[in-house]
């Protein structure tokens, strides 16, 4: 997954210190894929997956619409060159202020999953489209998600009733299946719940006309994952499925799937030690960790391939910790990772899909350690 | 633990936006603790719990000295008004060029844990001292640590023999008990240990000097914990039983314990939601989460005070999740946390105890969010 343009961009810039190259040649072919895969979908891409100006610049001149987290995120798409109508402020969560911020900037579409936070929409973003999050199980996401977003259908109900009556256009329903989902037929209950919600309405006259399916859509690790279009062809057989010849308008929102692939890491083995004269596995120390934009190994959660120059010779399961003074900063130790017994303090190493939720996650100067920077190719 | 000069400043200033707010006033106070508690061990502060400029500085003038974690940490330490000969390169894991860096500007003193350290401060600081990290189990610690630093007693003793034998000057050794260590003897046994290394290394005419007893010292949170006075009591006891009138020089570092109760974060309520009509606990989402410097409610491992200005009111417990769309993003779900029932939106809440280890965890900008502003007053 390191493309020759990052092998050449890393030979002749020799950059110091550890830092992330984006590729956007990947960026844009995972575009055409979606697009290819899902035509009858808009791609609103995940800001917050990576909001570097050259990816979002990339996306906006390719036709996306972005999905966005926060006024910040809303004005980085602006500037990148997407019209407000093509923004979708996908944040429950919103203080009323920058929702106020955001409907004066011309955004007409916001998430809810509360009553509480469509009082808040009616009142500083009057007359605006609003679609309610509805709470899926998650079950088969590598990065599953918790119960913090979304609420029950029957309450989905509840609250695009409110939204209607307070003046609101009751758009549509969302939903999440969970990040780096593998099912590809893990839509299939969530859409049978957005079709309930749809009847519901219905029936109280709220004729809702759109269903947000989210992101969820995976990078390619060490396991092989499902294609774009193996994604596509599930997805709409459920919508089929569940709505019949009167299929909504449908938005998904790619944010690790659209740029995890593209990006890796290039770091420098620190420090290689053993803990006692017997101990059977090495410690492997690198220039990046936990804290420098590798947050996902949390749990060791998501597995990062990994690539060395000495990748032909004899494997032995290794320890891998990051630099700094922190016992937390260990990126994989419960599952040993196999690297050259030839490894050596010096080397370089590659950390290969690392192009989503990296450079956003690291801390600001943990130890002293700057930023993990980035090179957008 | 929210001082009246904080309250003030907050009354006065009212800054938008989460923040912290450090009272140096706090700082000094624990710093006269610690120099009463342990009247003859060296206080060398941990950097990396708040390297904010003003800290180091009031901590500089009071005479204190500074454990660094990188280069960039030696330099805000020099800058702060510090001289070299007070400054500990603490980091077991350094590259070799960084050892350079620190050598040239003065840095004498360096934490090793292998043969490989040794070697590259051989080259990179001819001549420094260097003390060996010994592992200790940790026991009793809220923020445990893992295996990542230090090697086995006996593998101390050879490391040291190896940067003798390689004319460095063989200093002492170090060990860490835990952070946030509630258990006043928990520096028994790794005292105990460090004795066993005194001991075989003078039997091969190799005499340390100094044991660094590290930190782990507490702050409070939600339970009390033991005075300053009473961790220095119990460690004295504990010097004098293990070396008896041979008592070498010591070392402490306290991070948290230097600055975590000097600390307060405001935040503000920014939605409160149930998931369904039927759920028993409220969601309440703050504008400060796990990414905006609150890392430590990683598996809920530190529970921070939370005051509201409706305190007297009738409590229910509460779930309580940070602002970004991510679904990691909840600081406690497992243990409940109970919060005054007539809690409203737009109502502000301080986190106490937030002095330490939140502004250089927190994230660069993720979903957009700015890093954690301070106030040093």
């Amino acid at each position: 997954m390191t493309t020759q343009r990052i092998r050449d961009f890393l030979a002749t810039r020799r950059p110091d210190g550890p830092c992330l190259v984006v590729d956007l040649d990947v960026v844009r072919d995972n575009f055409h894929a979606f697009r290819h895969a899902m035509p009858d979908s808009a791609i609103y891409y995940a800001v917050k997956a990576n909001p570097a100006p050259e990816v979002l610049k990339l996306l906006a001149g390719l036709g996306s619409n972005f999905d966005c987290a926060s006024v910040a995120e809303v004005e980085m798409a602006l500037d990148a060159g997407a019209t407000p109508a093509r923004i979708s402020f996908g944040n429950t969560i919103k203080k009323e202020r920058d929702v106020a911020r955001a409907h004066a900037l011309g955004i007409s579409l916001y998430a809810v999953d509360s009553h509480e936070e469509v009082e808040k929409i009616s009142r500083a973003a009057p007359g605006a489209r609003v679609f309610c999050r509805v709470l899926t199980d998650g079950e088969g996401a590598e990065w599953p998600l918790s119960r913090k977003f979304g609420c029950v259908p029957q309450m989905a109900v509840d609250v695009l009733v409110y939204a209607h009556q307070l003046g609101l256009e009751s758009y549509g329903v969302s939903f999440h299946v969970g990040s780096q989902m593998t099912k590809v037929d893990a839509w299939d209950a969530a859409l049978a719940d957005a079709k309930r919600v749809f009847v519901s309405l219905a029936k109280q006259g709220i004729h809702l006309k759109m269903v947000n399916m989210g992101g969820g859509f995976p990078t390619k690790y060490l396991r092989d994952v499902p294609s774009a279009e193996a994604y596509g062809k599930s997805i709409n057989q459920s919508l089929r499925a569940h709505f019949g010849n009167q299929i909504p308008l449908t938005i998904i929102e790619p944010g690790r799937g659209m740029v995890g692939n593209a990006g890796v890491i290039k770091t420098e083995v620190v420090l290689i030690s053993k803990k006692s004269d017997n101990d059977t596995a090495r410690w492997v120390f690198l220039d990046i960790g936990k804290f420098g934009g590798l947050a996902e190994t949390m749990d060791e959660a998501i597995r990062y391939p990994i690539r060395t120059e000495r990748d032909g010779d004899e494997m032995e399961p290794c320890i891998i910790a990051g630099p700094t003074c922190d016992s937390a900063d260990v990126l994989y130790e419960k599952n040993l990772y196999p690297l050259p017994v030839s490894l050596t303090i010096g080397d370089e190493v590659l950390i290969e899909g690392t192009g989503a939720y990296t450079t956003t996650y690291c801390a600001v100067a943990f130890n002293g350690f700057e930023p993990l920077k980035a090179y957008v190719i």
